[in-house]
């Protein structure tokens, strides 16, 4: 592996841990928890690792030698900056712990924990991967541990490399299958804990009692930095508008996060859209009247952050979706037989008359996609269709009338951009370095503990890293029940953008000054050796979220 | 203007001047210069500015006090980062002259040169710029100096402001006009010399001794930033194929300096598949190729990077474009009448049958873009194909006939990315804001030795900035006779990537264990603070170029 000068330089830094977990520590209960919601249809499910408390690292004098643990880790689901950190911070715990202990590696993500794919990580391999980002070192992947049978499967390998814990590091759908794998081991006291480490970059795992994900820090600055440029160029030439697409299809704290560091012109929030029941047509007038009163200030440009996952929050495009996946399924043969040209006129007949409404409302391009690139289900692949472009080609539509109507005397030309891929593997900042470390090497502690069905809990993120609070926090207790493929299941309860919440507020009381004048902040690409004000920033959203507590 | 953490820390960044530069100088005047061809015809169009000999500053003992001089100052073109140091370099020069000297910007670009739109550069005003990215200290703009009508114009608000030297910062084209500007001033005695500083992110204007354009070290590392974490997500992920196409219509430098950065799987580089006669089919079966021979290793994943400017390389396609502008422009009203389903079947009787058959091998979606979006002038609008998804879809094409044939074993999943817009204005890095602001310094050298028809040259760059030699080049030196709209025109003869380079060289002494292996290096975002192997690095192009001599 041959290394960049930066990877080089960076592999000498030390991750921070938080004071308490520099010493020998003891697990301090605290009150017995609940699930936040369907307390009673949780507990039915989870007999075994429900209602168990909270629990807090204290400094203790206790130093006692420890027997050797063997350690599983699988890194899951889509790559967050911080992952390898983690898993350095987990392999210097169980070393801590006694330095015969073990960890095995799972590649390329649960198929490896399934299907038997594993390698032992050791001091010189792991060496490599320290404060990088990635998750080459193992790989990651998106198969779902959900059934008994893999269960089954997995814990032969684990009983023969005599693994006594096993660390989960994934999103919301991970964390919660880690919780039905816990249940299940303890429930055939199979010997095995199961630990969560709460990843993701969308920002969406987060509660009451874990503050933020991994990896949304250093994405959102990662995007940050490029939209800035972007938006000094935007600011340079003064004649394009950018649309700029932002990765995260469920939630909007990407947009919002990086809104609030680079100050756009524009800025959708989904969950804002779907809780004003706004149509497609409403939000193009929202960015064309923004257009237009720039235009009338002499300013032809602008900076439109659009989150990935908008045309799934519009109420009006969420219903005709779903007529269209049903007409077409029920009338498959039928439709296939047609010539493309008829095909449009098909589906405008047989839509009712608010949906036939709305998909003539769309660009031609957008319609086709909608009924012809379905999925080996019959559904329409949403993540497919270019909504930045969409949404331009819109706005352009919309202008052109507006200028017919003497309402718009400006030019509108526009570019577009979709950012998601060139962060999610960056470097981490300082932040995740040092959160993911902890992470991991919190992790060990709750393995020593004995426990099983937690998540890795590190707290008091908007404080310097040695201040921070480390701990457990059983799995169950972020659970709700909701519906799935059809079956009410239990699950992380997804965090949304809080239209409450003080980072959405801050947004929402400035956002007319952005928009109708050039705010742009320029936030540059992440530092690892300058000044702390540079260097060892949280989100804006964290500082946000705790200045409101 | 809300300024973020980095812009604060880096406003403090003093950029380092060649020590010849930090006392006083005097210009040692070097043998009398030719240029690289067509002497005769270059001699007579310029026959004021021609045969200048090439200056450089030494120490000097003479510190005689000097008079105050105005100077003028457009920044032409599109971005590149820097561009604000030359001038704050400029400013802090004049005022080293005489502390009354003052800083006129002309702005968005030589437009507003022509239409007297100008503001004063002061020291407060200059501050808010120093080492920041962008053009937007006074804009930019592409309205091209060419005519007498121009020239004049310009005159009287250069008389007007008591301006003695306009400084035009640009590419190879703006730096053309401004000496044909500086042959006419001085041709009519107007008192006015011109000085050009060669900027472009694309790195084609350089020469012997002109080392590099100024932005092209701090784009191509934005960009090999990017590609880096793409890079390293690809090989976390072990699924997709990314294609990236990169900023650069004339020459593939930026491509092959990211490739060098980076080690990608593919990289094209045009100047390579013009050489060699390179159909768009043999470019498909190199890609597909690679991507078989992978697969037989078990990788279904890779990295490939295209220049903007592929497409025009391309000898038949070349072509191709000038039958088809041919043919359209002379057609236009019978084609316009035609149906569109009854427009391809029109255009391939009618074309030739090489150009046919390469006609007939494009994807549909390019062949109509071909065909239908044409400039004012009728051209086809090379610029708006998506190289990147257009060799994709052939290679996908290419690689299910390979299946067919048994060929090809693995799967092939693409997506794509382009980048340019987020490197142009990106905050430069400590070479580039060094360099710039030694170029603008530099350039107010050559203003106090009174000379016109130069180029700010800032040269042995490879070492130390305090160990650069500054000094000035005639710009007709750099001249030859090349056709432009038809009409033979004395211009700046473009650089591009030389085939017996030694960038090049490298890079083609390792493309074959880059494509077959995965060498991945990520080299992570621009650093300010850190250690100098990290901060302070030249491009690999510079270094290798520098090695060669």
């Amino acid at each position: 592996m041959k290394k960049s000068a930066l990877q080089k330089a960076r592999a000498a830094y030390q991750p921070k841990l938080p004071i308490v977990l520099t010493g020998a520590v003891k697990a301090v209960e605290g009150h017995a928890t609940n699930s936040v919601a369907d307390q009673e249809e949780i507990k039915k499910l989870f007999p075994n690792t429900y209602g168990l408390p909270e629990l807090r690292f204290e400094k203790s004098t206790n130093t006692q030698p420890s027997k050797p643990v063997n350690v599983g880790v699988i890194l899951s689901g889509g790559q967050a900056p911080g992952g390898h950190n983690v898993i350095c911070g987990l392999f210097d715990g169980i070393k801590k712990i006694h330095r015969d202990s073990r960890l095995y590696g799972f590649l390329m993500g649960p198929g490896g924990f399934v299907d038997h794919n594993y390698m032992e990580l050791t001091a010189p391999f792991i060496a490599d991967y320290r404060n990088t980002g990635g998750f080459d070192i193992i790989g990651s992947g998106r198969t779902k541990l959900e059934t008994k049978e893999q269960f089954d499967k997995g814990l032969e390998i684990l009983k023969e490399l005599n693994i006594k814990a096993l660390v989960i590091i994934g999103g919301d759908d991970s964390n919660t299958n880690a919780a039905v794998l816990a249940e299940y081991y303890k429930s055939i006291n199979a010997g095995v804990q199961v630990i969560g480490c709460p990843k993701t970059i969308d920002g969406d795992l987060k509660n009451d009692v874990i503050e933020t994900s991994f990896g949304f820090d250093t994405a959102t600055k990662v995007y940050s930095e490029v939209i800035g440029n972007i938006q000094r160029d935007c600011n340079s030439a003064k004649k394009y508008y950018h649309f700029i697409k932002l990765m995260g299809r469920s939630a909007s704290h990407i947009a919002l996060e990086c809104a609030l560091q680079t100050q756009p012109n524009i800025c959708i929030i989904s969950e804002e859209v779907e809780a004003n029941d706004m149509t497609l047509a409403q939000i193009v007038d929202q960015i064309a009247g923004v257009v237009a009163a720039r235009a009338e200030k002499g300013m032809n440009f602008g900076t439109v952050l659009i989150p990935e996952g908008l045309i799934e929050f519009i109420p009006a495009v969420k219903r005709l979706i779903a007529e269209l996946n049903d007409l077409l399924a029920k009338n498959e043969a039928e439709f296939a037989a047609l010539a493309p040209a008829d095909q449009r006129g098909y589906i405008l007949a047989h839509l009712s008359k608010e949906n036939a409404a709305v998909y003539e409302s769309l660009p031609e391009g957008v319609a086709r996609q909608l009924s012809l690139d379905r999925d080996p289900h019959g559904n329409v692949q949403v993540s497919l269709i270019e909504t930045e472009k969409l949404l331009s080609e819109m706005v352009a539509k919309r202008l052109d009338e507006m200028k017919a109507a003497g309402q718009f005397k400006g030019t509108f030309k526009s570019l577009h951009h979709f950012f998601g891929y060139e962060g999610r593997c960056a470097d981490p900042s300082n932040f995740d370095a040092d959160y993911c470390y902890a992470l991991g090497f919190n992790a060990s502690c709750l393995i020593r503990a004995g426990v099983t069905g937690y998540m890795s809990s590190v707290r008091n993120l908007t404080k310097p890293s040695v201040q921070w609070i480390a701990g457990g926090i059983p799995v169950t207790m972020m659970m709700n029940m909701e519906r799935r493929h059809g079956e009410m299941k239990p699950v992380i309860q997804k965090a949304l953008v809080r239209l409450d919440g003080a980072p959405f507020q801050k947004f929402a009381a400035k956002r007319d000054e952005w928009a109708l004048n050039t705010c742009y902040v320029y936030p540059g690409p992440i530092q690892y050796f300058g000044p702390a004000e540079v260097c060892d920033q949280p989100t804006m959203t964290l500082k946000y979220e705790h200045q409101g507590k």
